[in-house]
């Protein structure tokens, strides 16, 4: 293991937790630090090299073996030695998500500014719910929400909360809506209510219905509106829904229009949802976790025309904008309803008697009490790139994609599952040369085709030469989700993505 | 500022985001990281000073208009030296939460070997959802859980998982109560449900009562029990209310035993509250998010006896075992009962044609879809300490509020809130000399002394020797209550708090 430590002038082998601070001495702190610096840092330049593998896989069972026998917690401390060895194991078995090529899920690469960033707030170890525990930090989230809030083309400062991930970020947004149009059952509950029931796109985020199921609802209250050809969810049909459940007598209150639906990338109209939810008095909600960054691009935001009517926006600066994960918004245009849905009025944290002006304070709008501090990773990184940089890396994505669909609709083997994406998603089948010959609408075809992705999938895991998703979708058998979310991916990567593809699957 | 960078070869003043990986240079990345360490290691060197500040307080209105000036996302890019500027400023204005005299919350510290843990996640980025995507964190997770489960004398495998903060840890226990004794409301919801309730501590946290809320039951839902002198809730009243609910037709579900209270650290009875769980059918939790830390001293665990008969635990271990915030765990006896709770069958993440064992993926039990990886903090400082070192840590702990308690008991000017503490919350009055010769039960001394530690607490701040936390409680005026959870405290904090208290109220 000299490795690890030949820099070093410490003898990290017989060096314990108590020789750093608080009990041990600062020179051995400081080298211990920037020992731990060196090895992330080799972890990263590995991850950015394209020849190094994306991951290293190990089947679970395997490494569980392995880890019940070596990473159990002792009844005796380890050396600083030791925990080196064991986070540069940990580092190894990680899939690295820097590299140019994982594709594997809606956030992609490791900005290293936003990566300093969560160091610092590791450094500073505090939460955010009163302004006497994370003054800076507390603003900070603020001027970023704020600054979203404007993306958005909302003129008046709105209120909003930084959570971990846009899950919980929809969760608000249903919880908002429901405490806004019934504000009783905040102290009631929903026992003798009538059945409320909100309206969301087929392809929506399964979120949604986990935000159904928590609030006490129940799946049943999500009515889920057809989707067309391109994957955005049918007004018409929305109507029609509307009205239906009226007269059953449920109580319809919530639509959420999808802004980058997580298979497809599509874009629910927004503009006509907006009138039906005027004319039923329904919250409009915009769940543009995935797809909200193309408001930063000139050419590209077009696709949510309509986002600065709407009531409530879940966006999640670790996808598209590459702040690391967790770093997600749910942003809300009536000031004051996230303190009148959460609060809680607990005189232990929030005194009214405190020495401050305590609008400052943002932990009764919360449903957590700690809360991690996740701006911070966002505003750091958009202050390095400014509003120009972001745009040039959101618009790079968008052109990835677009190669991406033309080199498939180039190559022979290469199926669209969809024409024409919006966003960076380009969903396709890989059709092996043994498959050319059937008929696509055959149930041979749909057996087999079915079983392509997973098993270029398993192969390209075992090599580690990148990683991609693979779903199945409605009566469509697995295909691959491509998506871009990495500033790293350049164009020679789209092609290798195919040609990888080719090598991978030409025997199936 | 050429202060900041005086160990660089780089001119950052001329470096910008894209002069690092994943588009600029491998040399000048590895300075920046390294630039960025010295920065965090100056910082956490002034917190473990007794000499400096706790924190540099400034209104929050005054801050606010200089960070709407100054820190505003700009069009354009900020140089790395902007960054590094920014980032010196901002843990200036933040609170020293590893100073030995930060008393403010449940938490306090930075334990390093946790920080490092939290730097190497931020350097791998990911999430918990899968196996494929964070293999070695998944399997630590389960690690961490399985030893926790072992502490609380569970004798099989439970489930469980780490969650962003106790409160959504409180969220899941209640939550998973309610599927297990109503699973139908995961899709029906609680539309024509009798009232169901559920009972805790006058004294326990106020994230029961958003957990009620949240759940579409209603703060109406939750019942009080009344506590005893000791701040325990008394198993004699419980029960009567239990009946009392049952003859107005209301079903009781759940009982929640505080492990800790916020304020007192009182233990509510866990044993009785078991037998009255059995005789009701009722889920028994146990929220240790503060005292949980108790099982790991021989001397203390006592405090917990009957935890291994509970159903769910919630424990944080970055409250008294020192770990970085956030770090909570939610446990639960009953394997399986997360995930079918939480199941919503989402394809694209969990396809069941997956070339590994899938049930090593933790992403369908979850009400979250990303999720922090906060077990590895938890893990490797535990590794690096041992059961042993922990147990030390926690023992000092308790030492030093015994030793505040017998220095407030010698001491004229301070009285008891409660006689006896259990956990290492110490309250108490400090009565300034011109209030000493007042009858206590009067309404003078009463509305005089709930201004004292108001006054303090600002003096304390604006002066930033230490930080310590006020609040009323019940019929109580504000006291002081003081909490050790920094295992950089000594004995000499300790005594500088009395004399520190004495100093900034003898004229009051």
């Amino acid at each position: 293991m000299g490795d690890i430590n030949n820099n070093s002038a410490f003898d990290y082998e017989n060096l314990f937790h108590n020789n750093i601070l608080p009990h041990g001495k600062i020179g051995i702190t400081e080298d211990f630090l920037h020992r731990f610096t060196d090895l992330i840092f080799k972890h990263l330049v590995k991850a950015n090299d394209r020849k190094e593998k994306v991951i290293d896989f190990t089947h679970p069972h395997k490494l569980e073996a392995d880890f019940n026998e070596n990473f159990q917690i002792e009844k005796d401390p380890l050396s600083l030695e030791k925990l080196m060895v064991d986070c540069q194991r940990v580092m190894d078995l990680s899939v690295k998500t820097a590299h140019p090529r994982m594709f594997n899920q809606l956030f992609s690469g490791c900005d290293l500014v936003s990566m300093v960033a969560a160091w610092v707030t590791a450094g500073c170890n505090s939460s955010m719910y009163t302004h006497e525990m994370a003054p800076a930090f507390n603003l900070i989230e603020n001027l970023t929400l704020q600054k979203m809030g404007k993306m958005c083309g909302w003129d008046e400062e709105c209120d909003g909360l930084f959570n971990p991930g846009g899950s919980i970020s929809n969760l608000y947004a249903v919880q908002t809506a429901l405490h806004y149009h019934f504000p009783q059952t905040k102290d009631n509950g929903l026992f003798g209510m009538p059945r409320l029931v909100m309206f969301i796109s087929a392809h929506s985020h399964y979120s949604m219905s986990r935000a159904a199921a928590i609030l006490g609802m129940g799946t049943e209250s999500l009515k889920k509106v057809p989707v067309d050809s391109q994957g955005k969810f049918i007004p018409e049909k929305l109507e029609e829904m509307v009205l239906e459940a009226k007269q059953k007598g449920e109580v319809p209150f919530f639509v959420c229009c999808t802004a980058g639906t997580t298979v497809l990338g599509a874009y629910d109209p927004i503009e006509p949802t907006l009138e039906i939810c005027k004319k039923y008095n329904m919250w409009c909600h915009i769940d543009a976790a995935w797809g909200g960054a193309c408001l930063l691009s000139e050419k590209h935001k077009g696709l949510m025309k309509g986002v600065e009517r709407a009531d409530s926006v879940t966006w999640n600066p670790h996808k598209l904008m590459g702040a690391l994960i967790q770093c997600s918004a749910f942003l809300v245009k009536r000031k004051g309803i996230l303190a009148s849905c959460n609060k809680m009025n607990a005189s232990y944290l929030f005194q009214k008697d405190k020495m401050y002006d305590i609008k400052y304070d943002t932990g009764d709008k919360t449903i957590q009490c700690g809360r991690n501090i996740d701006a911070f990773k966002c505003w750091l990184m958009w202050r390095a790139k400014g509003d120009s940089g972001i745009e040039a890396q959101i618009d790079q994505l968008w052109h990835c994609a677009a190669l991406l669909y033309s080199e498939c609709k180039r190559r022979d083997a290469f199926e669209m599952v969809m024409e024409n994406p919006e966003c960076t998603n380009v969903c396709f089948w890989y059709v092996p040369p043994s498959l050319q010959h059937l008929d696509r609408k055959s149930p041979e075809f749909m057996e087999k085709i079915n079983a392509v992705a997973p098993k270029i999938k398993e192969r390209m895991m075992l090599k580690g030469s990148m990683m991609i998703g693979y779903q199945p979708l409605d009566d469509k058998p697995n295909f691959f989700r491509m998506v871009f979310a990495n500033q790293a991916t350049k164009d020679e990567d789209v092609y290798f993505l195919c040609d990888e593809i080719e090598r991978l699957g030409q025997d199936l």
